[in-house]
């Protein structure tokens, strides 16, 4: 019998991607000269989409292939691929939650600390040899900051757990109030981000949570505010970021996520109350190997017939 | 009756400095043209030096001073403060403990998770403009670490107390095992340092400690392993620091301290695996105003003739 295909739409961390391919017969969408050739080519047999979280895949794609029954996301975040698409034609969604929260946890700290403490600047400030010739500027505290957590979900209560070790209030604001939370809850980002010193964003992507942190939040954070995102470039108002950081509207900013990345807004280059970071939330080698094992679980798991690992949407076989 | 006199080594934050100086006859040593003639014109009235704790105060000062009875440092550090010879001859010294341990330990998490997560680099990528051609490499995780802390004094226990909220694994090395810690103890540092995947250096400066992460340390801590020092740079064996991070065989440090600091040694300033910081520990606006205050009660107390505040060698009155 002749291996499965599965399309590939852009590239996933390289060990898994070989492992994909040694197994099944992958189609990488991004290297073919001519989409539609390809499309037609698979039509006929493609059951399986893989893709990763930053590609995700459009209803033009999907509507090419009317044998597909599955999605596998490689991320946690799926809000690139057509999920109302999905669920009209009812084709199975897996995603990798869980294995990167905490890594990506660790990022929010690091660029929340980056921010407070201006790490990028003071490792520029020795390697210039600026230091010799005077000492840094003081720099805010993170002790007994108050800390406003977008999107209290898996990954935004693995934040508040270590805020909590920092000396620092929780807060969190999102869609609802969650039970078994003592945490003070704002139905309201705006006020939520009046009552914080720092705002972390960790909520899902997607139109749902379009600019949640908006011009409005962002200038309720102010001037001595740090605004901290590991979400999605889509949760924020940019043009607002940015137009706020530039004028000193808004303190400072740690930012793992952009829009339209890696193509980003170049007006962030300039930006010294920035801490940038090139979406690496999840990319460390163990975290990147646990979201391949889960990738190819869930693709196992389709084409064996059986219930996804970690279902977004179910399979109809 | 006339101020009383204090002779001040080096700066000290600002706004306490200014108001030393509007309290005492401060005499500014550091900005003397002519130092010996400064200590001759107070030698017959000053009982009182304030220091920061990179400057200190040496014998060859004290000499000088006749009637000097306290040595006030800015600063939890006072291994620049000639302490034998003020045990010797009976002269008080207090310093800044506690008010900067929360600070120093942020610090000290800043730049392990800024080297194991390479924010700086991710910011250069990100700035460069870089990104657009292609993603930045994969990166450790701070999961499930082991780390050593050299040094289980306050500022050792606050860093642990953080380490733990990132499901990382603790242990210690210092002078003796502590009670009251259950965490595992090693006597010797380069057992430690096998064991450990990141060594960080809490411990007291001084002769006591001079490399006590030694070249062996070093080598054991290994081309994964990572080296953070918030400490003081004489701690480490700074020559087999620079060595081994530029031949690959120590993995990556995060320093905030170096010997002979601010005219460091500029081998420092190529090491890509370094995250470099201007000895910035305690330096947010909050806690130098802690100190601040804590150093002119340790000089009110004296003047008062009563015991210091922080007390680290009594005033004999």
């Amino acid at each position: 019998m002749s291996k499965p295909v599965v399309l590939l739409m852009g590239p996933i961390h390289a060990p898994s991607q070989a492992r994909l391919e040694a197994t099944y017969d992958v189609r990488r969408y991004w290297e073919a000269p001519d989409k539609g050739s390809l499309l037609d080519a698979i039509a006929p047999h493609c059951q399986c989409i893989v893709t990763n979280g930053g590609r995700g895949v459009e209803a033009e794609v999907m509507k090419q292939l009317p044998g597909l029954k599955m999605v596998a996301n490689f991320g946690v975040g799926y809000d690139a691929v057509d999920v109302p698409y999905c669920q009209a034609r009812r084709i199975g969604l897996s995603n990798t939650p869980d294995v990167l929260t905490e890594d990506v946890a660790d990022l929010a700290l690091a660029l929340l600390l980056g921010s407070l403490r201006r790490i990028p600047a003071g490792d520029q400030h020795v390697r210039s040899g600026a230091w010799a010739k005077g000492g840094m500027a003081l720099t805010q505290s993170m002790q007994g900051k108050k800390i406003l957590i977008l999107g209290m979900g898996r990954i935004g209560q693995a934040i508040a757990k270590r805020c909590l070790a920092f000396n620092t209030e929780i807060g969190y604001s999102g869609p609802r109030k969650k039970d078994g939370l003592s945490f003070p809850y704002f139905a309201d980002v705006v006020e939520g981000s009046k009552w914080a010193d720092v705002v972390v964003a960790a909520l899902p992507g997607g139109a749902a949570t379009k600019a949640a942190m908006s011009r409005a939040a962002l200038e309720a954070l102010g001037p001595q505010g740090t605004f901290v995102n590991i979400a999605r470039g889509s949760v924020v108002d940019e043009e607002a970021l940015i137009e706020l950081l530039g004028n000193g509207k808004l303190g400072a900013a740690g930012l793992d996520v952009f829009y339209n990345e890696p193509n980003i807004n170049p007006a962030f280059f300039g930006l010294q109350n920035a801490v940038l970071h090139p979406h690496q939330g999840s990319a460390t080698t163990p975290t990147r190997d646990a979201m391949g094992d889960l990738t190819l679980a869930n693709v196992t798991a389709f084409f064996a017939g059986q219930k996804l690992v970690t279902e977004v949407l179910p399979v109809h076989y």
